[in-house]
């Protein structure tokens, strides 16, 4: 089944430890994308700027992706310029351009409006809303966001939530939307703002997903994927929207979502996550083969695998 | 087969944001013989003043370990006051008193001397190699060190790590043994130093396991078990040595150390730290069941099982 994913798509200016790179092809939509295309078909809604030219576009046609959505406007396309020199975990922000994106108003081609999976990267949540709103039909939602609209955009985020069915967030996101610091007591508040799904991403460390209400302190509805520990980790930028791409991907392709897809789909999510951080940008996600990811998906499982 | 352990046997004074506790019975070898006597005969060796008495001793008479190695020496037992008030990953330590611990000299009873299992628990390396040395005859020999002895007393230390099957530490004091902060590289580099095992503690993230050379980035030989996400952590307290207890007390209960086994002991290791963190001080491991452990144990399977 076709998945649409609304967000941003970018040039990113990066330096960690490994080195820095000039205005990558970036942003949340793009990870994510990418990530999903070795499992469904993707459509993207974003907008860019004359800045991006036939190599961005190769990039997504390459991997089959549906760019009809990714208008054009005037002037330039969403930049952001960071580094993880002294964290590996975190970026610090040294500059966020906008340009055409601070207007950025979502067109919904036609040719999307069959799509059954929607995914609505970090953006404002008025954003997030209007284009939930605007495809009724779609059978499963996940969402992102990240902490400067838990902070300062509650409201309009709290009505996002509501809509959601899966939302994908990080430890620290988690704890803050929730007002707690304890994981498990934080993600059960958040089940109560509305998604029937949480997925906690947890960096190096994996990812925990938390589903249904239980007052049990161990709930049998909580499963956890590992990270694998990666030698070298080029370039942490877009590995949280590629565990998302592979998560959603992968039960998008998917006849019945049981349980066990849900299972394999975190592992999924896992596995494209570790690969988006081996090179800089999306070097590492847009060669990939489909044989690859599933080579890296059986080492996953042999990982953690008790028998 | 039977375990020597050796460490500390102390009182503790802890103060978490669930509560306080004057003068808990806790000590490194106590919580590692606790976890590990719910799967092997656990012999201790260690120092105590005359503040240990009869309601301490029963703690381990409950458990039929034998303490003939617990010397009673004139003064009071090692003392430390800590807290978790705003990280309950990391203690704040606001007191620590030798006492009888300073002038420890570990004295093995000659019905220890058939022990096949022996566990260096985290103390002065001279005194670790001393009681190795003092031993021959053990089969499989593992240990934890700290961060003092990384930084301050890195030659003794390296001696003992030459002489040890398995370390079991956590990652900042991976990073710090090796000097490096990629936790794969800095896992081989720990390797390089003589363990032919080490397991890295996650703290609420699990643990890994890291064993044989390789210069994959991927190694089949690394082995994730991960942690409960608990709604209540009480006290943290111990948690690293039950991780260890449940770990090294599994492996003396196998025939064979296969693979299997050790995949299964890193998962016994996360059930008896996730129990040691539900209650104060050793309150909840001392009146756990077999049955109470299995049953975790189960939950954990079910916890990252795919299929």
């Amino acid at each position: 089944m076709a998945i649409t994913v609304v967000g941003s798509v970018a040039f990113d200016s990066i330096e960690t430890p490994a080195g820095r790179r000039e205005r990558c092809l970036g942003g949340a939509a793009t990870y994510f994308s990418l990530a999903a295309s070795f499992f469904t078909d993707v459509r993207v809604i974003a907008v860019v700027g004359e800045d991006f030219g036939a190599a961005e576009q190769a990039v997504f046609d390459k991997r089959g992706i549906d760019t009809r959505g990714i208008e054009r406007a005037q002037g330039k396309s969403f930049f952001w310029e960071g580094s993880y020199l002294e964290n590996l975990n975190e970026a610090k922000t040294h500059n966020t351009e906008l340009n055409v994106f601070g207007a950025f108003q979502p067109k919904i081609p036609d040719a999307y409006r069959d799509s059954e999976f929607l995914f609505l990267a970090n953006i404002d949540p008025v954003l997030q809303r209007r284009v939930r709103e605007a495809m009724p039909q779609v059978k499963l939602v996940a969402g992102d966001t990240m902490n400067y609209w838990i902070k300062d955009h509650r409201p309009a985020l709290l009505e996002v939530l509501r809509g959601l069915d899966i939302l994908l967030i990080n430890d620290t996101e988690t704890k803050m939307l929730a007002g707690n610091n304890n994981l498990v007591k934080a993600a059960r508040a958040v089940l109560d703002l509305g998604p029937r799904m949480l997925v906690v991403k947890h960096g190096e460390y994996g990812a925990t997903a938390f589903y249904g209400h239980s007052k049990d302190t161990i709930s049998a509805k909580t499963f956890r994927a590992p990270a694998l520990p990666l030698e070298e980790v080029v370039d942490p930028t877009g590995a949280g929207d590629s565990f998302a791409g592979g998560f959603f991907g992968y039960l998008a392709s998917q006849k019945e979502l049981t349980p066990g897809a849900f299972r394999r789909a975190m592992f999924y999510g896992s596995v494209m996550g570790s690969f988006a951080v081996e090179r800089f940008g999306t070097e590492r996600t847009q060669g990939l083969t489909r044989e690859e990811i599933d080579q890296r998906f059986e080492q996953f499982r042999e990982l953690t695998h008790l028998d």
